[in-house]
């Protein structure tokens, strides 16, 4: 922490972080920086990693939930008795139990409806829960529960929302809140001074995190305290909810996170499963294990919300922004989330004139969650395909008419500047490492297979640094313990919080244990997601082995009769620099023979004056067309990416790769279907259905450019995140692919050969 | 900690603890010193708390070992192919089975064989073990596993285990070790100024710890990391003996303690049961869990050496002493472990000249281990029935006896002052609430019952403050999570600790959650045991507390823009002194939003000068005794107790009341019976035919009467320890009841009715 600052905005790399001067400055790291794998690979290979969904308690029960099967109904009358009298049966609740009428609140806060409801206003709310001895006897239980149901008309469809004739959803209409308007100076003004215009509309689908771990829990009650194992991406907020929830003291409630299975943002929330569970142990004193079916995955944990986007850009015939105008439509489902995704297009280039209005509307579909950059994805889909339009329209490369508006900070009102911006480098670097140039130049056409190049830019929002601590325990062999409440959502945080610590300590990789995730054991962390995970936690991993340091020093330096500045320490030797006779190994060292072991703690707090630590990425990617089967076949996709220096390279690239996986489902495969016409019901609720990209649809080969310029503002790891900035750019750049192979821009999401084929035909290019 | 101190022996109590001026000093408190029942009280009679011995995990195997069932022989062949084809059975391994060859070393680190060896020394030494699908499949194949034996002479008693054709034990002959010595002046100069002197022999029986929890663990593997449940004092010891074994690093070994069924010393050390549980659970890449049989936990996981004591004190007329000599026999078993008692002798009177020798034999019996204070029960048998004898050759109240040679340090060369020493007030304040002077001075006869009052002191050796680390957490709701390593053997050291945090930050007991005895997860502390928990970590809790408030009082003075020192921080409320107007609740202070909570830390280093904080007692008994049956009925018992501040009346009243139980074992009931003539085997192996006291045993009234004169010396609570000191003196108070009812000394212990009949016939007082 530094008590004064300067911004360093594609400026120089501060020499030395704002850190302890006798420390590392890291300009030379051991193994920061180097290529890991993870170190729980072996529990996660071998199956002896416990994920939430292996727990298995003595005396544990098995539940399971009745969900509405209409699109909207209320419920007119429930009759539990058979079920209750199945065998294995042990509860069975409902809304009319004793104790369910519990209030239930978005993020947020804001009071939406109870754990079970009557009216229930899209397919899959919670109508009962049981617990049985069996899985199955919870599961048949479930289907002998008889429900009366009065079915009322749906709608499903975004833009039928707010027709006169929509059924309210909501009891206040369709409207999910007033629209949200970014605004700065005058869009006329700014048409007028334009030279050039283009304007689109552009629609993606409704996708679906599906995160391989279905989502659940497990709870357990202890008298008044309450433990839970569940599959979050935060074990802190599950135990805020639940205290409230059960007007707990938040210390009586532990969640344990350990190992889980994936979330991609719908894993943020508590569900009310985990409740669900928690009120029938209590109520049967016995652990409850709920886990969702398959199909609940898909249904009610949350989606990324479709839109459709309709922008309008002026420009200079030099090629310099004039003016943004973006309309944005999304649906959040049946209750309140923000669906807008205006926040790239008024943020991500330098333009004076900008009003961009997000609505959300109500619909009768499952809520919309956060998933993988809430928003911005879609946004990138239409500003950066408009951007390419304003390109062809100027006979520019789209590469120099991106060099030629980068911004210097998020232009809110006064400009914040970013902590730092390696958005030119991303794009400078990432053409030469791509070969840019020759590939725009090289002629595309092999029959019926058009090939195409296309780059996309992004940026993600990030007020950097909620709150984190850690501690490390050094023993006397060497050996280490990292403690951090972070969630491993699977992308390799305790990999690289374990190299922090080799790095810092000289400890082998091998030798340092982590305990995380668990509200009872380890240290305060929020949620990991929204790619502050690394921001967060580094800093504070690196300040609690420094902490560990520090008093290795002195308390050598007091044995040794020297200073700490004088001591190196080293392949775990204390040495001193001026007099290499004095020498202690880490076992000597007394006073850590008096503490048993040497613990440090290390904090992270948030960006004090509210800055955003910004990552920044551009993609490129050659695609093949075929116009005969309207497939598109990705040859190759390079990610440029500054998200400040690169702790683990081999986890840095996966975090690429795997980003861009999930960008061509965006872009190419996936899609929510729910019939509009006569059920409203979501109609590919599985794996076979929903089209997440199989090895075959993603790029034939990867490759991944960090820049890997440290941002040390607050910061001294000088992380920035990754996982959202893999994903943002990534359908746009194969979209100005597939326009740069055929000519024109397909504007619709999921670019299924149905939709490609059209495109060819409607643009004359078929073969 | 301060830098400079003095010592307080019979001085004024210091005004303030050298702490943080701003915090409370505990003069008025609202929690510490009141009665409070355990926290864990719920988990432990609902039977949801986890012991060790109920751990399950999945696929877990079940182990049993195979002992010799000879006193002493030679391991000629085993054949293991029986068992190895039967039923269920997964593992057998012998001493040579590959990575068995594991050397084995006692408490202080000398070697002394391997985990199997072919020379077994005592019954019950390990030949090999099994691991099966079933607990009984493991015991039918230890069964079926056939051994042939040399069976070789043997010697189980200690006063013919010197003897020229005693057989040996050990290679080089049975003296375990050198006699150890202790002197100062010349006792023939002291007995030569002696008016009077007394001379006599007293015997103490071998008392076993006979923990209701028999021993055990349950290994499981990770790759290379090791995690043991184990039934343990102390879960950082067995860490670092686990690793040290399989050569791995401490941080992979985790060693979870938790719930423990009663250890008295002997759960200090690594069991090799837990060695070969960590075995067999590495070769069948399963866990196993391996708990010993009740017979086994008598005959091989220690016991109280019985002890020959010669002693001879001499005094002048007036009662001043001038010499002690002492001699004392005792058999630490078949492997080293020092059988001493001459501490108490030497240290717990003034007195000029000393020698003291005790010595340590080798017997072909199972290994002693620490029981309930060391060697020092023994010694006050001896010492204390011994001043008794003195008293009455000297025709003085015992009492004043005891108060004129009152000690103010410990006496070694030069004189080690105490921390604190209210002996005095233990003997003065114990005699006036017990009515000492009235019951001596009753007619005790009613025909064949007849009454005696007794009275033994004691102290305790501790060189306070084994290193203790500790944090407190807190929540925004007021909630608190405590986290210590230090195990609860049940005497409640996770109550008292709840408290002190209760105390220091306002919060209710109910809302705090304690996590301990987890290498993985908690601080590092040492074993629970020495009577050292509540001085070493109960320090380390209040500084963690402290260190909090002053977190939250520093962030607080920052908000409200006033200073510390002028806040006050009560009912969750932080108030300005200055201005009431300011005023903060916990959930408002900024600081604490943005950190998650607060965490404080507290360490409790050892005493930096090395001085003993002893804790003192003094303990009053009324018994009837029944010359005709033999048997003593105790009437009424008062502990009266300086172990510095009381922290929960209620549990020093139990530890009280249960060290007294324990020293009523030892003076009449408790006896290891081995059959030196035929086997040399134990024939009292069973709760059974061990006589461990009963309701009916111990005394119809108890009282506690704490001296609760707090002890600031390097310790922020005042605290001393209790565990020990409750068990001293027992067994002496009642043989001078006895010797007072009547008129004559029972030297040997346990004092059955067998024992009591001789007497009463040999003094001719049967009725």
């Amino acid at each position: 922490m530094t008590d004064t600052h300067a911004y360093h905005i594609d400026g120089p790399v501060p020499e030395t972080p704002e850190n302890d001067p006798h420390s590392n400055d890291w300009r030379e790291t051991r193994v920061v920086g180097t290529r890991q794998p993870k170190v729980d690979g072996y529990e996660r290979v071998s199956g002896t990693a416990i994920y939430p969904q292996d727990v298995s308690l003595p005396e544990m029960l098995h539940g399971a939930i009745l969900r509405c099967p209409h699109a909207h109904a209320r419920v007119l009358s429930i009759d539990t008795t058979e079920a209750e009298e199945m065998p294995g049966v042990q509860i069975v609740i409902t809304g009319k139990t004793p104790g369910t009428d519990i209030p239930w609140y978005e993020r947020g806060g804001q009071f939406y409806g109870h754990l079970f409801d009557d009216h229930c206003r899209h397919e899959g709310e919670e109508i009962a829960a049981v617990a049985a001895e069996t899985p199955l006897q919870a599961v048949d239980a479930i289907r002998a529960i008889k429900v009366e149901y009065e079915i009322l008309p749906f709608v499903v469809d975004d833009d039928k929302a707010l027709l006169p004739d929509a059924p309210a959803v909501q009891e206040g209409g369709n409207m999910a809140g007033d629209p949200q308007i970014r605004e700065r100076g005058d869009i006329a003004v700014g048409f007028a001074e334009a030279d050039v215009v283009v304007e689109n509309t552009y629609r993606t689908a409704c996708q679906i995190q599906a995160p391989l771990e279905p989502h659940g829990s497990v709870a357990k009650w202890d008298g008044n305290r309450l433990t839970v194992w569940d599959s979050t991406q935060g074990v802190f907020g599950v135990q805020e909810t639940m205290a409230k929830v059960f007007s707990l003291p938040i210390s009586n409630v532990r969640v344990i996170g350990h190992y889980m299975g994936g979330g991609f943002g719908a894993k943020l929330e508590t569900g009310k499963y985990t409740v669900m569970a928690a009120i029938m142990s209590r109520m049967t004193a016995r652990p409850v294990k709920l886990f969702l079916p398959r199909e609940d995955c898909f249904t009610v944990t949350g989606n990324r919300p479709g839109n459709t986007m309709t922008i309008k850009i002026g420009a200079k015939s030099d090629g310099t922004l004039t003016a943004i105008e973006y309309l944005s439509l999304g649906t959040s489902g049946a209750y309140r989330y923000g669906a807008g995704t205006g926040a790239l297009p008024t943020y991500l280039y330098k333009v004076a004139n900008v009003h961009a209005v997000d609505t959300t509307v109500y619909t009768n579909a499952g809520k919309a969650r956060p998933m993988r950059a809430p928003g911005v994805p879609q946004g990138a889909w239409s500003l950066e395909q408009a951007m390419d339009e304003l390109a062809r329209k100027l006979d520019m490369d789209p590469l120099e008419l991106r060099l030629k508006n980068l911004a210097s900070g998020l232009q809110t009102d006064p400009v914040m500047p970013y902590t730092s911006n390696q958005l030119r480098a991303c794009l400078e670097n990432g053409a030469e490492a791509f070969g840019w140039k020759a590939a725009r130049q090289r002629t595309p056409d092999k029959g019926h297979l058009k090939r195409g190049v296309g780059l996309a830019a992004g940026m993600w929002f990030y007020s950097g640094g909620p709150p984190s601590t850690v501690i490390v325990k050094l023993f006397a062999d060497g050996s280490a313990n990292l403690n951090m409440g972070a969630s491993d959502i699977g992308t390799g945080t305790k990999t690289w919080a374990a190299m922090i610590v080799a790095e810092e300590l000289g400890v082998s990789l091998e030798n340092i244990r982590i305990e995380h995730a668990d509200t009872a054991t380890t240290q305060y962390a929020t949620a990991s997601g929204g790619s502050k995970t690394v921001p967060s936690d580094s800093p504070a991993v690196r300040a609690a082995a420094m902490d560990v340091k520090r008093q290795l020093l002195e308390f050598a330096a007091e044995q040794l009769e020297t200073t700490p500045a004088d001591l190196d320490f080293s392949d775990l030797m204390i040495t001193s620099t001026s007099d290499p006779s004095k020498t202690l190994g880490l076992g000597e060292l007394e006073r850590l023979e008096r503490r048993g072991l040497l613990m440090g703690t290390g904090y992270r707090d948030p960006n004090p004056d509210g800055t955003f630590t910004s990552p920044f990425a551009a993609q490129f990617c050659e695609v093949e067309v075929n116009t005969r089967t309207g497939e598109i076949r990705i040859l190759r996709f390079l990610g440029a990416h500054d998200s400040g220096r690169v702790l683990n390279r081999l986890t840095f690239d996966n975090q690429v790769f795997g980003g861009i996986a999930m960008g061509i489902g965006l872009g190419v495969t996936e899609e929510r279907i729910l019939d509009g016409k006569q059920t409203g019901k979501m109609v590919n609720a599985n794996y076979h259905d929903y089209k997440i990209p199989t090895i075959l649809d993603v790029a034939d080969e990867h490759a991944c450019l960090p820049i890997d310029v440290p941002d040390y503002e607050f910061n001294n790891t000088g992380t920035k995140g990754l996982g959202e900035p893999a994903t943002i750019p990534t359908a746009a750049a194969v979209g100005n692919a597939v326009a740069n192979a055929l000519g024109g821009n397909p504007p619709n999401a999921p670019l299924t050969p149905e939709k490609i084929l059209d495109l060819v035909h409607s643009l004359g290019k078929g073969a």
